[in-house]
């Protein structure tokens, strides 16, 4: 049987698109709830500017829960040097990095150039204890909202930048914008594994266009077998206000579970978690199955 | 340059399930747009019960105007030899059957077994005069509301059993309650196609469980060409009520035009077709594409 590694994000991800701010207990129930659904991994957190982002002030006390959990592996979210030195001050045992290939939404993003961002990357990787995993993203891989369609070549050069400088790192390319179409996730995969022989990649998709699962799916049958998504598909997409974002965790396990691919969670459980979530006030929710199941109990 | 046809159903399936009865004047304009966005292909309506289905008491209308349309191909659906009579004598040239290969689904849908119906679609096919297209719809051939998982050898056994009464017919596998996931889609297409080569095949995708985009690139992948699909993904699931059913034409547009895939159809005139059609009062609408670029304009 094979079997892919699902990364919930909505704890991140998805919280982080959320005004209001969730107290701090029930972002740690959600983890409790999730990790007996079966999540083990997960990105927690994010080590941020507390003004910036006052969502995530929390960051080391949700880490801290989410590291109590038996055999999680919670991953948090690092911006620049200064924040990857106070998440590992914290413990952080697996930190994420995220960069853009396009100029417009790296400097939009973080007000750098991608080589800056790139350098501090470099830095970041000198500064991790031994055996602390690292996952890079790359954002806009595919496509970005100002620039359009990223050229294969960016990312390629970009890839050919940073992979030397932490060859274990597990690197996702990102559909920042949902527009990526399933050819386009399989002709970028199969180069960059091509020229990059023995990464660990990823894949991060959103479902603003409906094509969340299709694209990840697309990328499994090139030979990816780690996936982003998010509870209740929380998110939202910050370009497209209103519509979807990140693709929901519970479609891709729908998918994934009936095509006999163990995902190590227990989609049933994990239906009711994201019908939890899909009710925290302020939240832009996603995906089919959670309203599929619901009204099929309704109607039953 | 590779090419799809779509079939759009909404003016048939789509209005179908819209309680409040549509003007025919309304379902006429519609028409139209669809036509004016590149629209050839289209379900236009169904010939049945009139006190069964009052939305489609004007199915004389309707096609006559959807055949005053250059190029535009309508099909018509038909429950039974008496209304395939009706929609020739109503000048149909292109006929649409559908029948279950489940027996629970089959009953309830026609009140008859699937080897009645076969009987019958026999029947039909010896009414046509020379040069009546034909479109069979096999219902449930992957998943039944009833008995859930339907077994290929089933489909299989059915299709043999058909085939030869109509070699020229177009056959449609449908999800009927969209349960079905990308593996079996692809098994079932591959045992299709190499045991009755020659067949122009088609799909019918439903999006309730958010695979509709997913499941359409499989069979696409498989070697179908002709696909179904609901403007503004009006339809509804009747097995899961309030949620999705048949997947919209403007995802798979995205999806096929993103991917160089010639449709025949102008996607951002599509769209705002689809608006359209989403404000009729009483449907059950789907799909992200048009709610992402709605929310992008609105954004900008």
């Amino acid at each position: 049987m094979d079997s892919i590694e699902l990364v919930e994000v909505g704890p991140r991800d998805g919280f982080q698109s959320v005004g209001p701010v969730i107290p701090t207990k029930d972002k740690i129930a959600i983890l409790h709830a999730l990790h007996a659904a079966g999540i083990r991994r997960v990105e927690a957190t994010s080590f941020v500017s507390e003004t910036a982002v006052p969502q995530m002030a929390d960051a080391v006390e949700v880490l801290h829960a989410a590291q109590a959990l038996d055999g999680c592996d919670p991953q948090v979210l690092v911006p620049n040097l200064r924040h990857a030195e106070r998440a590992l001050r914290a413990g952080a045992r697996h930190v994420a990095f995220v960069l853009s290939v396009s100029e417009a939404h790296n400097r939009s993003n973080v007000k750098r150039s991608p080589a800056e961002s790139a350098a501090e990357y470099g830095r970041i990787v000198d500064l991790l204890p031994d055996g602390t995993k690292l996952r890079l993203n790359l954002a806009t891989a595919f496509d970005c909202p100002y620039d359009g369609t990223v050229d294969d070549e960016a990312t390629l050069a970009l890839l050919e930048r940073l992979l030397p400088l932490a060859p274990h790192a597990e690197i996702a390319l990102c559909d920042t914008t949902g527009r990526v179409v399933p050819s386009h996730v399989s002709r970028l995969f199969e180069k960059s594994m091509s020229a990059f022989p023995g990464v660990k990649w990823a894949f991060h998709a959103h479902d603003t266009y409906g094509l969340g699962a299709a694209n990840t799916l697309t990328a499994y049958n090139a030979g990816v077998r780690v996936f982003d998504a998010s509870v209740a598909g929380l998110g939202g997409c910050p370009f497209a206000p209103g519509a979807t974002g990140n693709v929901a965790t519970e479609d891709l396990l729908w998918m994934f579970e009936g095509m006999q691919v163990d995902t190590g969670v227990d989609a049933a459980a994990f239906v009711d978690v994201a019908r939890q979530v899909a009710a925290i006030p302020g939240g832009q929710t996603g995906g089919r199955v959670r309203e599929a199941l619901s009204s099929k109990r309704c109607a039953a």
